[in-house]
């Protein structure tokens, strides 16, 4: 064990910049005002540059939804029941969430990802079975998980990557489903992040005033219970964390070893960038902020990380419903790079000297 | 003549407000914290009221690309020679536009309309020729058009619409080409939104400073030299508009008559929409706004109209380039309404009471 998630580690180098002024050239030569496509042009350079191809592909799609339920939802800080965790994912089998509808538009598969649901399921083709166990501990009480599991967690990421990776795929988007999981994720966020718990504490899937504060206070005591290492990011997942955000974490760091773009969702996503970029600052060269989530901590991981959001729908579900966007706006991106006419080849007069 | 634009106006009514709130219950029944979709939700909600059905289709798409040239762009306030207008429809027809590539990747038909281009072109399928006059007048000496040749844009512009229309298209984003349109585009907002010039003009598709300078300098002149009447859609039109633009305006008010979503993209489209809410304010109701521009007018005109972009990736292109991406983020939040399993049909608790 841990051999995995070295040999990945060390895959990942930063993205080749010679490429991007290759891709400026080619993109300026287009049949549009030099620049005036704007994010489309950025997000189809920074495409060439994780992939190292001035004429990237993006032809298979597909969104991991990485399930685990959290010890800490006995507390009472989220609004649904536990048991919400495992009935989605049979919302997701079944093709019924809001991501499998999303995915379907896109044209994108959903690969759910089971990494620590506190239930069993009957096997299934669309349900990759990863579990390190049924839900963490309680952070209030000690550690989520001990030290080998936040391991397996982050190395079952990698390998349902890299599944992906292996059958073709070449996007990945991120998504998550666990109820509690905002709380440890404000938790990561405010440690590594060296923030407050209060800067990066919402309400997650919609509890009251009453609910929010003690969301706060518990978060509080976790941190202060476990005492993790900020800069240790296999300490705060072992400590604070949970098994999905693990698993998002290790496909962050898969993606990143292969030169594969990582659009990640909401702010559930964007701990498990953080959490990779804690083990790999590389990492996040190849990740592609989706949306701008209503968690208020969602923006300051985005910070942190320098990745800016392409939109921002005052989303707040998760699943990956964000990336599925992310995925379809970045085809877009790269179709822009590989199919319009050149001023050239069109007989087009380019700008006035 | 005059008789199709008012009988058209005459068919625009409000949309229907008792439909949001059977909306808003089946969002809130579906399997996802009530408004965590934001956006999408809010969008769906506005599809349900202008088509007047709960379960709105949208599967057949168009971008119209509306073409016309401006005797304004002699003073040399543009970038880019006036021969572009032409040489880009060409490219339109051709397919190597980047709307074309987005509407492809949307899968939306492009149909280029010719209102008013100053060249010639053979027949072409998918051109549709409802030429007024090659060109406009150069506004800064007297009225860039007739009144009747300002109805026969704004018919001209809603015969297109309807053409879609009776062929099945059940959404339609506008586009635009048009060398010096975003001179008169800033004359019009400023002379309708009655705020300075200074306020609602940009550098177009790239002058420098002196350029740029010039520029405000002409449309103030226009505007003196015209004085349109700020009240009066028609007159403001035909003084200082463009004949692309009054085929917008009649694209807008055409599918509010027959109560059909219209996708407006940037600044352009949305000055059209501007002149199609002066003739008949209840038409902005049937408006989505795709993105935010990086032209300054644009966002001082949505505010007037009261619309709120989706989302904002510095463009500044036109052709419908953020209106074709709008269209599938509109055709997402109808699949979102229409697919999604309910908390029942899913066996999924609800929220803790």
């Amino acid at each position: 064990m841990m051999e995995k998630l070295k040999n990945t580690v060390r895959k990942i180098k930063l993205p080749d910049p010679a490429l991007l002024e290759l891709a400026q050239a080619r993109l300026d030569n287009l049949t549009k005002p030099q620049g005036s496509l704007g994010r489309f042009e950025e997000l189809a350079k920074q495409v060439v540059s994780i992939t190292g191809s001035l004429s990237p592909v993006i032809n298979k799609k597909a969104v991991l939804v990485i399930a685990g339920d959290h010890g800490v939802a006995e507390e009472g800080i989220s609004a649904y029941p536990q048991k919400v965790t495992m009935q989605m994912v049979l919302n997701f089998l079944k093709g019924g969430a809001a991501i499998n509808v999303l995915a379907r538009h896109i044209n994108a598969e959903v690969q759910v990802v089971d990494l620590g649901v506190a239930a069993e399921f009957k096997p299934n083709p669309k349900l990759l079975d990863k579990k390190v166990a049924r839900g963490t501990n309680n952070i209030v009480n000690g550690s989520a998980m001990n030290r080998e599991q936040a391991i397996r967690a982050l190395e079952a990421g990698i390998e349902a990557a890299e599944r992906m990776i292996e059958n073709g795929y070449n996007i990945i988007a991120t998504g998550d489903m666990g109820i509690g999981n905002t709380t440890v994720s404000s938790a990561i966020a405010s440690v590594i992040c060296k923030v407050k718990v209060e800067e990066v504490t919402g309400t997650g899937t919609g509890i009251d005033q009453e609910g929010f504060k003690r969301k706060i206070e518990i978060i509080k005591t976790a941190i202060q219970v476990n005492n993790p290492d900020p800069c240790n990011g296999i300490d705060v997942l072992a400590k604070v964390g949970g098994f999905e955000i693990g698993g998002i974490a290790g496909v962050v760091l898969g993606c990143a070893a292969h030169r594969i773009p990582v659009v990640i969702d909401g702010f559930i996503s964007s701990v498990g960038a953080l959490i990779a970029n804690t083990i790999e600052p590389k990492s996040s060269h190849y990740v592609i902020a989706s949306h701008s989530s209503v968690e208020k901590g969602h923006r300051v991981i985005l910070d942190y990380l320098g990745l800016k959001p392409l939109f921002d729908f005052d989303m707040r579900l998760g699943e990956g419903t964000g990336a599925a966007i992310g995925i379809n706006i970045t085809e877009a991106a790269v179709k822009i790079l590989n199919e319009m006419a050149t001023f050239n080849s069109a007989g087009v007069s380019e700008k006035n000297e």
